[in-house]
């Protein structure tokens, strides 16, 4: 992979602050050294958001192999071939099929060797389920396409990391009822996602052994048993697993106490069974700051970990401080 | 109350940093400008916790009455009368009885007027346990005993609230397994605790109208039932219910986007489902400064947000930061 390939993001929702964070990260792009990318988007869309903001930022329609020459003097835009309506703030179903088609053609971009990775905009799933989209959300998506554009890539799942300098997490359990969590966390779904995390951190951050920590299910990791068995009968024997499989592994730790500072210098990532227990510390300690990366993918792909805040999209105050991690991100992990 | 009254420290497992976060504590209390407390605790027994660890701290055998003109110039000890055995880090189910005696003692002080608030060292329920110790852990504990020993007082639950400078937290569920909190978490008990919560935070903390913030149960609080319909079905009605009270509760909001700088701003103290929910943003942002604080019952108790730490018990490396801050609020509570 070239590191002269620029990177390819999506537009996202059009009626969200994604164009607004992507104009912006164009306009960051000289102070905060961002290596090239493109836009997947309709041009004349950008330009009227460009123009209601009053954003002085060039814009200019390319191609994937013209986009990182584009981008010294505009930001290249490469249009899907489908104009959106994209009033901010307004969501409309019509434009679904627009920002479905910016994501498959960002993954054929890096499948063709096109682009050096994927970074997406946000989504709104409602907005999509509502024109028939299949998929729990992004992640799901991207690892549909993978299969289908990457067809000799060893078949792995794709696994959310949030990713910021002070931390990284894992949840192992993720867009489901709490409620489900219990049942759905299996030993085979703890050491194929610490397999894949594993793997990825050595391969994408180039971490040698990655340290891996596991937090326990339960309070207090279940206290022995006391509150609850998953962590004996069911994460004990997938840390164990992982490590005799080499990795290294530790863990079930109580979660409350696994993010402080000096408990965080122990690892460089930490899984957690369910959704909060791996969000709600980096988005404590980093709320503007954190990646969503996706691992497990024959691609690597970023994004900014927050939505498409419809309630502030068109009023010039979305800050694209995470979309610059993001992209910042994408780029070190394919270098 | 007369603030010129004590604060009562029970002694916790004697084989715990209890003894020794008590002897750092009294020698900060100048420096930190301490109320005056005692602690129910065997002398003798602090006495070779002080020697072995070279803490030159004064220790004076006492009573309720004396302590707080003692504490000008020594740590008042007041004995329960039962001897202890409290050889750091081998913690001993002999000590059990005289552990739970010095809890009872505290209570009984304030019942009697002896002493302001009771602040309690950590126990280890294992250990009480084999004891025959009969509670889920220190709060019910208390709760039983304000039954008995404040029998004029209206019965209420006992809440366990996480506070710190930057973050107050309750978690609604605690103590027991993560499967079983969903079919906990009903209606009355978000009322009950809510409506507690907003009694004691303004009438221990002088907060006119506390403002409440619900973390749901799911992720991004179910996504309107996409993932789980308790924040519709049991958590929205709660909080109505709450409102409908004159209380200002609001949410239920996705807990990982709760508990930021600017969110936080928004609310006094915010409620959670879980016990992870609530703990892992306080251990998070106030990992050493952490105080647990009892509400509900008719008097104040505060406590150090850490266990036993049996691992690092004599060796002089304890922090007694979090149990200065209780000792703090538990002044300021009853100022």
């Amino acid at each position: 992979m070239s590191i002269a390939l620029p990177l390819a993001l999506t537009m996202g929702d059009p009626s969200g602050i994604g164009p607004e964070l992507t104009l912006k990260a164009y306009a960051a792009s000289k102070a905060r050294d961002l290596a090239p990318f493109f836009l997947l988007a309709d041009p004349a869309h950008l330009a009227r958001v460009a123009a209601e903001l009053r954003l002085d930022v060039p814009i200019e329609a390319t191609t994937p192999q013209e986009a990182a020459q584009v981008f010294a003097r505009a930001l290249p835009v490469v249009p899907p071939g489908v104009a959106v309506v994209g009033v901010p703030g307004r969501p409309d179903p019509g434009d679904a099929p627009a920002t479905i088609l910016s994501i498959e053609r960002a993954v054929a971009c890096v499948a063709a060797g096109e682009a050096r990775a994927v970074v997406t905009n946000p989504i709104a799933k409602a907005v999509l389920y509502d024109a028939g989209f299949a998929h729990p959300g992004h992640t799901e998506f991207l690892g549909e396409l993978a299969a289908r554009l990457f067809s000799d890539a060893p078949a792995r799942r794709a696994v959310m990391m949030l990713w910021a300098n002070e931390l990284a997490v894992v949840p192992i359990t993720i867009h489901i009822a709490l409620a489900e969590a219990p049942r759905r966390l299996t030993r085979e779904l703890i050491v194929e996602t610490g397999a894949i995390v594993a793997a990825d951190l050595a391969a994408r951050f180039g971490i040698g052994s990655p340290r891996l920590a596991f937090a326990g299910l339960n309070p207090h990791a279940g206290e022995n048993g006391a509150m609850g068995r998953e962590e004996i009968e069911v994460i004990a024997p997938a840390i164990a697993e992982l490590r005799a499989a080499g990795i290294n592994a530790s863990g079930p730790y109580p979660a409350d106490t696994l993010f402080h500072a000096k408990a965080r210098a122990a690892y460089d990532v930490a899984l957690c069974p369910t959704h909060d227990q791996a969000l709600i510390p980096i988005k404590t300690l980093a709320f503007d700051r954190g990646v969503n990366v996706t691992l497990g993918l024959p691609f690597v792909r970023t994004s900014p970990d927050h939505g498409t805040a419809f309630d502030i999209a068109g009023k010039g105050v979305a800050d694209a401080t995470s979309l610059v991690e993001a992209l910042q991100l994408a780029d070190r992990m394919t270098r």
